[in-house]
C-alpha cells in the first residue's frame, strides 16, 4: 500500500533521447504552455493525499480536445506516459507519474460550453470546476448536485467516481453524467453518446471511463444532469446517544421514504473538534447533520418525520432551521470538519479511509473499526455520509513519521478488510489510485481483476494512460 | 437492418462432428434438461420481434451458476457459440442463434436469494421475471420499479439495459442493478460488486455488462435497488391540442421539480385504438397518462399542480384518480396500447421503433417523424415515455409481407437518422439486438464502436458469446 510504482523505464537507455525529442516537439506545438520547470513538475506530481511527489518529465496546459489528442499521439509515438491532471485534490495517489511522462494540466479547459434549462443538461470542458459551475448556473434555477468538498473539476471528479454529501438524494458522478469526450490512448477521439436522458445503445463507454482515473482515456468534455433548485431547503442536526442509533435513524428514515437530500455523521471526536476549531458548543457525542428539499411543506413534513424518528431512536438536541443563515450556521460544524480535525494537531496532515458497506451493516462496521481505531497512537475522527453507507476515519499523521504512516496504513487494511467481508467496497468516492491497488482482488477476485485488465490491455495496449494506477 | 448475421459456420468442415459430441457431452451432463428437439430449437431461436426464427442447435435449461459455467466451458472448448435466453421478450432479435450454437434458458434460474428491507436490496437469479419478484416483494413495503411492459426476466432486463414506464422518476435497469454475477466467455464467474450503494473500485464492469446483450457473458445474479412503496399514489389523464402541447407540459411539470411518476403520451391513432379496443370514449387527442407516487399531501399537491400546468398549455378533460380502482381503470388505455394498436389489423404484428431524444427536443422528433410514418401504406401509433424523451411508433405490418417490413424499416431508419442527429439515440431501451447494428457508427462514431469491438475482442477473444449481435 502506498508504496509508488515501478520507475525503472525511467532509467531505460535511450529514454533520456526519447525525452529530449518529446520535449523539442511539445515545447515547438505549445510554447510557453510546455513547461519542464521543477516548481511545475512537482505541483503536478502530487495529489491531496499522503502519498509523496512523483514529478512528470513535463507539464502541458492544454486548452482543446484536439490538443489534448495532439499529446497523447505524440506520447503514444514515443511510449511515453500521459496523466490528466485537474485541481490536483484526489487523495489516493492518482497524479503521481510513476513511470515518468507528460501531466496534461486540464484547467485551462474551463468552458461551460452549454446550459439547457429544457434539457436539465450543461456540457462542460473537463477544467471546469464545480464551484465554477455553481456561479455559472445562478438564476437558471438549476443546479449540478455532486459535492466532495473540494473544488475539483468535473472532469476530474468522472474519472474518479466521485460523489460526497448529496448522493443519498442525487447520486453520484455516474449517476449524473450523460456522455463524455475522451481522448484514447491512440489519439481518437471519442464521444460516449448523445444528450438522451436514457439509451440502450452499445457497449457503455461512459461508465466504462467513469471512474477509470485517466487510465483509458483523457476526458476532455462532459455532458451532465442538472436538477432543479428545490422550492425550499431546510437543516437538521441531532445528537444520538452512540453510533448505532444515529445510523439506524438514517436507515429508518430511508425506508420510510423521506427523501433526505443529505444525512452526514460526525463521530464524538469530530464533534470534539469542530466545537474546538469554530467555538460551538455542540454535544460531543455521534451527530448527524441533515439537510431537505422540496416545496415549504415537504421540507416542513421532513423535518418534523426526522424529529420524531431521531426521537424514538434516542436522539437530543434536536435543532432544524429553514432560513439560510441558520442553515449555513447549522452546517458549518459539517463543513469545518476535516480542518477542524486537523487542527487537532498543528502541522500534521490527513490520512483518510473510504469504505462503504450496505447500510444495514454500516453501524457495525463503524463500530468494531473503531475497536481498530482506538489502537492508534494519533488522533482521529470518523465522519460518514451514512445515507450511502460510506464513512471516513482520518487519522492526522505526522508527515515525516514513516512509522505513523504504515500504523495508519495497517488499520486502514484492516478497515478495508472488514468492509469487504461486509459486501462493501475499499472506496466509495475516492478511488483507486496507488492507495488501493493492492485491495482490488480482495473485491473483484483474481476474474474479475483479470476483465478489468484484459479491458485496460484492450483500450491501452502499450499502457501509456496514468500507467500504475488502478490496475497496476 | 433486420437481415440475420452470417451463418457460413454452419456448414464449416468438421462442424457436424463438433456439435455431435457436443451433444453427447451436454447430454450427458444434463440430460432432460439438454433439448434438440425442433420445437424447443425454434422457441429458443425467435424473441417478441419480426425477426425471423433462426434456431440455436440445442438447448441447456439451467439451474445454477456453475451449471452455466459449465455450458460455457464447454462451448468455449468447441468454439461454438452461447446464446442467453431469459423470456424470450426482446424485440430487437436479441436471441436468434444466427452462429448456431447453444441457447442457455434461463428460466429455472428463478430463486429469489434475498430480499434486504433494511439495505432496500434483493438478490435474484437471472430468470427471476418482474411480476414473480413484485409478488414476492408483497408485504415487505418495498417495489421494483422497473417496468418494461413485458413479464421479462431481471437478467434479460439488464443485459438489455431495458427500462420503461416509471423511469422518469426511477431510473433505468442501469440505475437499479447494484451487481451482478456473470459467467464470462472463459467460463470464468465474475462478481462485478458487493452491496454498497456506490463504489470508485476499478472499472465498472457491472455497466459493462448491463445492455451488453449476452455478448460479453452471461449474467446468472443480479442485486437490484428496491424502493419504499410510497404512502400515496394517484392517477390523472389529459388530453392535447397537440403533442407539442403535451410535451411541453410534461417538461414544464419536470423542471419545477413534479416529482412525476409516469408520463405516458398516446398520439390520436393510440387513443383511437384503445378506444376502440376496450370501449373508452376518450377524446381522440395527444394524451398523457400520469401516475403520482408520495405522501397523501404530496400527491395531492402534484396532481393539482400537474392539473394548472395543462390547463395553461390547452390541455382539457383533465381526470384524476386517487383510490386503486379509478387508478387501474384510468391507466388500462395506457396498458392496453399495444394490443389495440394490434387489433386495427387482426392477424398481423407489430414492428416498433424505440429511438430517444434531449427532451427540449422530443415534440419536434414526433412532428418530424409523423411525416413520415404519414406515407406508411400500413397503421400505425405513436406511444411515448415522455419524461426521458423516448417514444415508439408501433407500425402493425403483414407478417407474411416483405414488401411492408422493408418500408417500416426504411421509415424506421429515417426517425433513427433524425433522433441521432438531435443528440438521441437509436434505442432508447430495446437494446441492439440485430435490428440497429447497422445505426450504432452512426451513433458513436468509427472510434467508439472500434472502442467497443476492443472490449468485445477482449472480454471474448474467440467471438462465442451472442455473437452477431450489438457489435457484429
Amino acid at each position: 500500500m502506498g508504496k509508488p510504482g515501478v520507475k525503472e523505464s525511467r532509467s531505460a537507455p535511450g529514454r533520456r533521447t526519447v525525452i529530449a525529442s518529446l520535449h523539442d516537439e511539445l515545447r515547438t506545438r505549445f510554447g510557453d504552455r510546455y513547461s519542464t520547470a521543477a516548481a511545475v513538475r512537482d505541483h503536478h506530481g502530487k495529489d491531496d493525499s499522503h502519498h509523496p511527489v512523483i514529478p512528470p518529465d513535463g507539464v502541458v496546459f492544454a486548452e482543446s480536445t484536439g490538443e489534448v489528442a495532439f499529446v497523447v499521439r505524440v506520447c503514444a509515438r514515443h511510449g511515453v506516459p500521459v496523466i490528466p491532471f485537474g485541481a490536483g485534490t484526489s487523495i489516493e495517489g492518482h497524479v503521481q507519474a510513476v513511470r515518468g511522462g507528460i501531466s496534461i494540466d486540464m484547467s485551462g479547459m474551463n468552458r461551460v460550453v452549454a446550459v439547457r434549462p429544457d434539457d436539465l443538461d450543461a456540457t462542460v470542458e473537463a477544467g471546469v470546476t464545480r464551484l465554477q459551475l455553481d456561479r455559472e448556473l445562478r438564476g437558471t434555477g438549476l443546479f449540478f448536485p455532486v459535492d466532495p468538498g473540494a473544488d475539483a473539476t468535473l472532469g476530474g471528479m468522472a474519472a474518479t467516481g466521485a460523489s460526497g454529501t448529496t448522493t443519498v438524494r442525487y447520486g453520484t458522478m455516474r449517476d449524473n453524467v450523460i456522455s463524455l469526450t475522451a481522448v484514447l490512448a491512440s489519439g481518437e477521439v471519442v464521444r460516449t453518446g448523445g444528450r438522451a436522458r436514457k439509451s440502450s445503445a452499445g457497449y457503455d463507454l461512459t461508465n466504462l471511463l467513469v471512474g477509470s482515473e485517466g487510465t483509458l482515456g483523457v476526458i476532455t468534455e462532459l455532458t451532465v444532469r442538472l436538477h432543479p433548485v428545490p422550492e425550499a431547503m431546510a437543516a437538521a442536526v441531532c445528537s444520538f446517544p452512540g453510533l448505532d442509533e444515529a445510523v439506524r435513524t438514517v436507515v429508518e428514515a430511508i425506508h420510510m421514504g423521506v427523501p433526505l437530500a443529505r444525512a452526514e455523521l460526525l463521530d464524538a471526536t469530530a464533534m470534539h473538534a469542530v466545537n474546538f476549531y469554530s467555538g460551538f458548543d455542540y454535544p460531543e457525542a455521534p451527530t448527524v447533520f441533515f439537510e431537505f428539499h422540496g416545496s415549504e411543506a415537504d421540507v416542513e413534513a421532513q423535518g418534523t418525520m426526522m424529529q420524531e424518528i431521531s426521537r424514538e431512536l434516542g436522539g437530543t438536541a434536536f435543532q432544524y432551521a429553514r432560513q439560510q443563515n441558520e442553515r449555513a450556521r447549522l452546517w458549518k460544524a459539517r463543513h469545518d470538519a476535516y480542518p477542524a480535525l486537523l487542527g487537532l494537531r498543528p502541522g500534521c496532515h490527513g490520512l483518510t479511509t473510504d469504505v462503504c458497506v450496505p447500510v444495514s451493516r454500516l453501524a457495525r462496521c463503524i463500530a468494531e473499526s473503531e475497536e481498530d481505531l482506538k489502537t492508534a497512537s494519533m488522533p482521529w475522527g470518523v465522519v460518514g455520509h451514512v445515507g450511502d453507507g460510506n464513512f471516513h476515519a482520518v487519522f492526522i499523521i505526522d508527515p515525516d513519521s514513516e512509522a505513523e504512516l504504515a500504523e495508519a496504513e495497517a488499520i486502514n487494511e484492516r478497515i478495508v478488510r472488514r468492509a469487504v467481508a461486509m459486501e462493501g467496497t475499499c472506496t466509495g468516492e475516492h478511488g483507486i489510485g496507488l492507495g488501493k491497488i493492492g485491495f482490488l482482488e480482495s473485491e473483484f477476485g483474481a476474474s474479475g481483476v483479470a476483465a478489468m485488465r484484459a479491458v485496460k490491455a484492450a483500450l491501452d495496449p502499450r499502457g501509456i494512460m496514468n500507467p500504475g494506477k488502478v490496475v497496476a
